[in-house]
């Protein structure tokens, strides 16, 4: 049977993944498409970038970004081979995001030693239950900014 | 009374706020730290930029990682001047990062017109509750991939 438009975005997305296993990269891949083609396409690269936040998503989303000369990605979708983790979800809403696709689930991700599921976990919990500790700080001080902001009349919102 | 040394950062933080405010970019700043020295520093370059992956924090990272040479940042602090994001969150749990202290509250970021509050919430929610949709697509072909990341023997780990 012939395969959809969608499953070929998909099926992108999961080559991508495996040629970042061949290089030595995480098992991940994505593409952006717009208006039936695909603008952007990237897999994994922290380790060999030395990148954290280099995830496919995020770099897929940058390119595309860039390419569209804008940081509204409202009228993209995502086809990623890995439900995307809370970096890359939290990168797809500031875009704008219309929707997106994915192979593998955060669970499965898990199961091959990836932290997404115990990330989703620690976002939903309050500072003092996380794993990682944070401290509020002079927040009278960076509020003044956030006031300068808000009173700003030529600002660019997003 | 003198500022000690982690207000120093934090005022460093959010003294790159506001000269995002000043070049017209969204009010926020961070420096990351690392065995009591600023190694990398950055404002948020969303709109200046067109990257909606360019949060104060994620570029900070970002280049924190590059001068280190390592995507392992769990010998470094981060100073924010507002809380982070999910998507900011989650490069710092990716990046490793040992703590974190922040100004303003996702609240406050809301309060001015971000989406902060919004995207952590849609994060707690299950697939079908959220704004965005997500749809799973050939989990099958995408799971080979991650079974042959899981056999190869001299893969980097992360």
């Amino acid at each position: 049977m012939e395969a959809t438009v969608k499953e070929k975005y998909m099926l992108r997305a999961i080559e991508l993944s495996n040629i970042s296993v061949e290089k030595g990269g995480g098992p991940f891949g994505a593409v952006v498409v717009c208006n039936g083609e695909i603008i952007a396409e990237a897999h994994n690269q922290v380790t060999l970038t030395n990148d954290p936040t280099a995830h496919a998503e995020v770099v897929a989303i940058r390119a595309a970004a860039q390419k569209l000369g804008t940081f509204d990605l409202s009228h993209c979708e995502v086809y990623t081979s890995c439900e995307p983790c809370p970096m890359c979800l939290g990168a797809m809403y500031w875009a704008r995001i219309q929707c997106f696709y994915f192979g593998n689930t955060k669970l499965d991700a898990d199961s091959i030693g990836f932290s997404d599921a115990f990330i989703y976990d620690e976002l939903s919990k309050s500072f003092a239950e996380r794993k990682m500790p944070a401290y509020p700080l002079m927040r009278d001080v960076a509020f003044e900014v956030f006031e300068k902001w808000k009173n700003k009349e030529d600002k660019t919102e997003y």
